[in-house]
């Protein structure tokens, strides 16, 4: 089986694990106070022009999530996200099992929360005789790329988070793909403006050459994460390895492995997109990372699926389904080059 | 600095990090489902000669046990606990995070929860004309070994289980380092015994040689483990690369190594503590594993402070503090010699 | 100020405040044990045909909805409602606050949830490969009336129980204003339907003729209500008094009081609306109990507004806004007649 | 049965009833923004010489507890209390449910929490290395009167407030039965003091002439409870007539009727406790308000069981039991001076 399901099929990047190997038997403290951690925080403030940046590592995303909005709002205020944001569907109420509401609104076209939207929100809560009858929007989550593979512009970031400054509401940006957003052809937003543009954000190991880790960034410093590190460790957060999450955050932040080995994954996608669309196959989603997003015939995927794997996104009118097929670090050409390939005998039958 | 402060200060016993890179690119489904995950079931089953056991894989010790206790409790159910249990003092409320009330007891001299201790809070629980006034006591909570180091013997684990059963109270068995109990001289309770006994217990991988890792066993299958996944993904603990976790428990599993790598730490923990007494220093708690609790001297501590890391439990009379060394399976025996012989002029000054 | 905006606006029926009165230097055992409690439970269970129902009573409406669905669903399950059901809504988050998500879904135009769309959050849920990352659907939660007056008709009621038994969910209704509901023209679903078609409901003392008070209802007896004391002291409903309550539910289910002052307020709910109508006025949703939904243009209500009181909706197209007028047990038939009397000039400069 | 096991065996004071009689038919908007809760704050605030005190009702104790504690408390952080503290035993895990760890310290024999103790426990929390591991104290909650009827002197109050000061804690009073506390001989902490010394307390109405309701006040304005509303609402304690707790305590605020009716209920205690001395009996602790806790023979309180209603608190030495005796603002003399006539009968078969 080729594997397209999704971006962590395969282990970590190779640099990564000899590094592992390397300072196997260092004796170091727990709990990510070692020196490999605080390399890997100096290495990603510099990435970000963030240098009073509060820097800490997790190990899964949900885990992030639930996590930093745990620490940030209080029990009656909730968070507003796109109905296809990773919180409101994929953690299993991990955000409702801390105590808050997602406020899920309908998704743009491209998969997005708009500033608009945001506002709107935040103006009809305040709108009520008796707010407080209603759950308080405090946060605003959005995903960079979003879960369809497209990218929020820097103007819309921008827009974002002007709105959610005038409204008072913290801007969170789950960055569990950053890595492919940042290396997608006409992204113009880069680490330091998400550093100068939202209030908290993650940078994605987990699906981007890491065995697992996610490195959490608070731009500003301890003004919004103090005590974090209780949050961390109530929430199950807290690895007692942590150097090991150092070790790898330091290995991604050096000599631009983290870009280098995105790229690949975006270029990988795209050439995936590109056959796609050579034969004349609707992609539902503008993606320019590291996910595609075709309409397929029902039929063609049945023949596909006895030797590659992706995944169901809803089926549609006239027998198709939007599926996803995923590139990543490890992805190799060959695979590519083998669907490819497949794709005119799999499509013949339409 | 040499380090005994804890036992996870280095990363992880080489075979398994041999394994990660044999199986770096391949490539596998995710959250758990790949083939490293069911044979390291397998083995585990085996291992506990419990053909039907539910078996799940989790990342670190507090995340086990707030998923584990979140999943059979209900909403106004508490947990019975020795006040020097994990959950009880170590883990920034992460229980009651998830709206439970660990109840606590005072530990007896080996650091440990008793029977009588348990059927006294049940009893005097269902004695209240309205104990729905209460917490109700729904499970006991149990280390093995203790956070002393200390072993439950079988006898007293029979008792507890039969104490439990009769009162209708879940048993749960913390084994964050149950290969140091195992491997203990005068261990009579072996894995098979927890699986009998307990409702579910967990073996402990982040302590006993893996970079990370805790092996969720409920012995009677799925009768208490249903949907036990969700509780997983809920808590943050679902790992994307869910089969790191498959790979590491193999490695343990097999050969032995599990075992042979938790008496080397037991047998560097006796000389170190053989050691200490031999310099007439009092033992605190009768630890038979990897740790050890002298009391030590001051002003020995201070001079000794310098080159080796250790960790500090409490003051006690006399200028002295009870102290905890640690070792683990990576413990060099050559440090454990440097510290034996720096040991008489550390205690000279008394 | 002449108050329409809600069912509140007063006290209690005075046949209530007597018995308070008659009673109040009774001696009675607090936390709703007392004899006055035992009897309105009997007198419940006879209203509803329902010999072993377990009846239990709570002070408010958010109260009761919480503790019923804390005590029903686990962890990591959530309550399937309409987008306009009051749990998700107006409760500040109380359900998110227990930990569960409320999956919203459109309303249909009388404000009702369809047994369709029940069905169809099932299916999805279930076709997901690995379900388990989602909210699981464990319970439907239905207001009778809707928070837009309308009844859902007792096919309608089969139907959904039916779908919720088909798919192991649990039925839950809330009634805060089910008397209306029960004295409302054409309802053919009374309390011994309820009681057979779902899992548990309530009857709303509140805002029919009651100080305050909710009587929870578990039809098939303990069931599903075992502990359930401990979740009302948990969530902060066992009251002290317990008595209050029971003798306000026995003075409500004596003589047809509860049916007879609901239907009170449903002819004045009723007379206010043909007044509107008469002008012809839009009415947004039918609902055929105490409350109306006028769509009055803006500076109509604005010459309204200093005399009566009424609650905004939401504003629609053509300077109009849909509003609410409650009716109540208490509402003065003059106050009725005053509004009408002054509706054709507060209406002529449209 | 002549009822003395609590203090709120009865309905209301008369002059209440009155009251809500008179307004039954008063149209007022909802949720406590009315015309009485607004007179009701009034009278409290001057009563605390605080005049910029934000005064909120709330439905019963354990709701307010959770409530306050909800909106002060931060996730990881923990309340710390007594043993014997309502919270820490008698709300079902209430606080727990609101994600907290009520951080229990053994009473002194007078039932109290002292400085020193808070003290040490903030201390010992700052003095570890990592302290985010355990969870933080933020918060110390104290009842007065004690559970056991004893009042903290001003001094000890001096005591404990400098102390949380100093160490950054939260102070909490938890005055369900403080009317019996201010009118005890020797209570030298008025509300005043009360309003200075702590961040936040509450003057019990359900169990001092009440229906039912608790005053809360924040001394310094709304610096600690902006957004208190959502906390009450969320937790299920905002009353829907919330004009039913400001009549309540605008009539117990008025012509001194709240000391009034405490001082008839210390006095029949006073008398009571005499009664028991006077025949030997020991009394376990020195209450001075309405509650009194006699060492009774067993035989004795089964010869009294028939008659007469008390609490259960502990079996001791000699065949006796700690026993409880309440009286309350609605306690009948002669009902007293019964039970003190049939003393010398059930006491005689010692």
């Amino acid at each position: 089986m080729i594997r397209f399901e999704c971006d962590y099929t395969e282990g970590a990047h190779p640099r990564i694990l000899e590094r592992l190997i390397e300072t196997n038997f260092q004796q170091t403290p727990g709990y990510g106070v070692d020196e490999h951690c605080q390399r890997a925080r100096d290495l990603i403030r510099r990435a970000c022009d963030a240098p009073e940046a509060d820097v800490h590592f997790l190990v899964g995303g949900t885990q992030t999530n639930k996590t930093i909005i745990a620490s940030l709002l209080r029990p009656y205020q909730g968070v507003i996200a796109s109905e296809s944001g990773h919180i409101a569907i994929h953690e299993t109420g991990a955000i409702e099992a801390a105590g808050h509401k997602v406020i899920s609104l309908p998704k743009n076209r491209e998969g997005k929360l708009s500033s608009a939207q945001i506002r709107r929100v935040w103006a009809a809560h305040y709108a009520e005789d008796m707010p407080e009858h209603a759950v308080q929007p405090a946060m605003a989550y959005i995903s960079q790329p979003t879960e369809y593979g497209t990218l929020y512009s820097l103007e819309e970031l921008e827009e974002i988070s002007r709105t959610c400054r005038e409204c008072g509401l913290y801007l969170m940006v789950d960055g569990a793909r950053l890595g492919y957003g940042l290396a997608a052809e006409g992204c113009d937003a880069g680490l330091p403006d998400l550093a100068r543009l939202c209030d908290v954000f993650y940078i994605g190991g987990t699906k981007v050459g890491a065995l697992f880790g996610e490195a959490v960034v608070f731009p500003r410093g301890k003004e919004l994460s103090r005590d974090f590190r209780y949050y961390i460790k109530q929430n199950g957060g807290m690895l007692a390895k942590g150097r090991l999450l150092g070790i790898q955050f330091e290995t991604l932040f050096s000599d631009g492995l983290y870009l280098e080995i995105s790229r690949h994954a975006v270029r990988m996608a795209r050439k995936l997109q590109d056959a796609f669309e050579s034969h004349g196959i609707e992609i539902r989603y503008p993606s320019t990372t590291n996910q595609i997003f075709p309409v397929v015939p029902n039929d063609a995927l049945a023949r596909l699926s006895g030797k590659y794997a992706f995944s169901h996104v809803e089926p549609v009118e006239g027998d198709r389904s939007v599926v996803r097929f995923c590139t990543c670090w490890a992805t190799k050409e060959e695979n590519v080059d083998s669907l490819i390939r497949d794709l005119p005998a799999a499509l013949s039958a339409q």
